[in-house]
């Protein structure tokens, strides 16, 4: 592997833990308004959304809107299905938010701030520009730019997010490595060229549901984002 | 005026000295060569070809491009009037560059990291993102993302650079203060709802030579951007 100049994120699960952030906002928001449910089904529930509604924007059904509202709009989907079809617009808003305020694997802040002496670092995710500015302040993340789906108009996996993150930082797809914890994404990103970092996230899905291991051949991978640094070198 | 949540910034002139510095990275690059030539003057004719440059995009004459673009136009277009017709390509992508490697102020890498404990911060220049990336790694500017031209896809003062940047946010433009040393940026923001804040940069085109105070109506004015935050009440 040729050495990169730029190192682009993959967020959700990567970096950051959404779904107990999702599931603690959850039972923040609703259990006061009187309501009890499986919080952690409720955040997988909403996630399940998260692929189908990219899908309509990927396949030109409908056009591209930021993450927030893709949110809403699968949050507004999942409600009944938990009995809570009569949460009001207010609590909804609110809610669409709590992807606003996930916390960061305990790895990621540290590591990252050792990566930015070497490399210039971007989010490249499918959340949007504000969201990934809370995200920031809320964990320490030291962003040189905010790259990703709402830079390129359209969403992860397509070519165009990868390609336009490089074009932004005025790099070859070769000069880039895309960080993930989703072998799926690596793949996407090595087909345009990119070098490709995976992050074991083993319970990003519940203990013991997510990936301990990349699926796919990629450049580096690390179990998390601190034995990812110590093996580029950093 | 109400509070803002984010402090929009221009960023050639208002945050770096420009003309300095540019007149220096030319002396650099080109006396080694031979050359001896008023490198202020040379600053000055390079930056006298950047509006006319950009209204070309803003007429829609030309599509968007980069300002590296439209800079490395513009010195093709004045080396000639300095004899310096023969430098060779090389020596033009290098000088190209010397705009990533401008001087801030020596008040503003301080203000904005108080400035960042109350408002997100972003610059709203007409530079790309990569220029922008350069020169806050070489100056210690903390943005929360980069903003501008380049995600608007039009040059400043037109609205949709304005409002573009208040959309990424996800601020209504009146949640949001343009701060310039330009009166001009200042009442184009001012048109978009924006509101705005004037720096004195007296000195930008030279000894005296430069806005000592805004030329149009401002919510606030600082004679340097501490004075700014001071007045801010930060």
């Amino acid at each position: 592997m040729r050495p990169v100049k730029a190192l682009f994120f993959d967020v959700f699960g990567t970096l950051v833990d959404w779904r107990t952030s999702i599931a603690r906002e959850a039972q923040e928001t609703l259990s006061p308004l009187g309501h009890r449910l499986d919080w952690d089904a409720f955040a997988d529930a909403w996630r399940d959304e998260y692929q189908p509604a990219m899908q309509q924007v990927r396949a030109g059904a409908i056009p591209f809107s930021k993450l927030d509202v893709l949110h809403r709009r699968n949050l507004d989907r999942i409600l009944p299905r938990f009995g809570l079809g009569g949460v009001d617009g207010d609590v909804r808003a609110h809610l669409t938010l709590a992807w606003h305020r996930l916390d960061a694997w305990p790895d990621v802040a540290k590591a990252l701030a050792r990566l930015k002496t070497r490399y210039w670092l971007a989010p490249v995710s499918n959340g949007n520009i504000s969201l990934m500015v809370d995200l920031a302040r809320r964990n320490g993340f030291a962003w040189d730019a905010i790259l990703g789906a709402e830079v390129a108009g359209d969403y992860k996996p397509k070519p165009r997010v990868y390609f336009a993150a490089a074009e932004a930082f005025d790099l070859a797809p070769q000069d880039c490595m895309m960080v993930a914890a989703h072998s799926n994404d690596l793949t996407a990103a090595a087909a345009c060229g990119l070098a490709t970092g995976h992050i074991a996230r083993p319970n990003e899905h519940g203990l013991g549901k997510g990936e301990a291991a990349p699926s796919v051949p990629v450049d580096v991978a690390g179990k998390d984002l601190a034995d990812l640094a110590d093996k580029l070198g950093v």
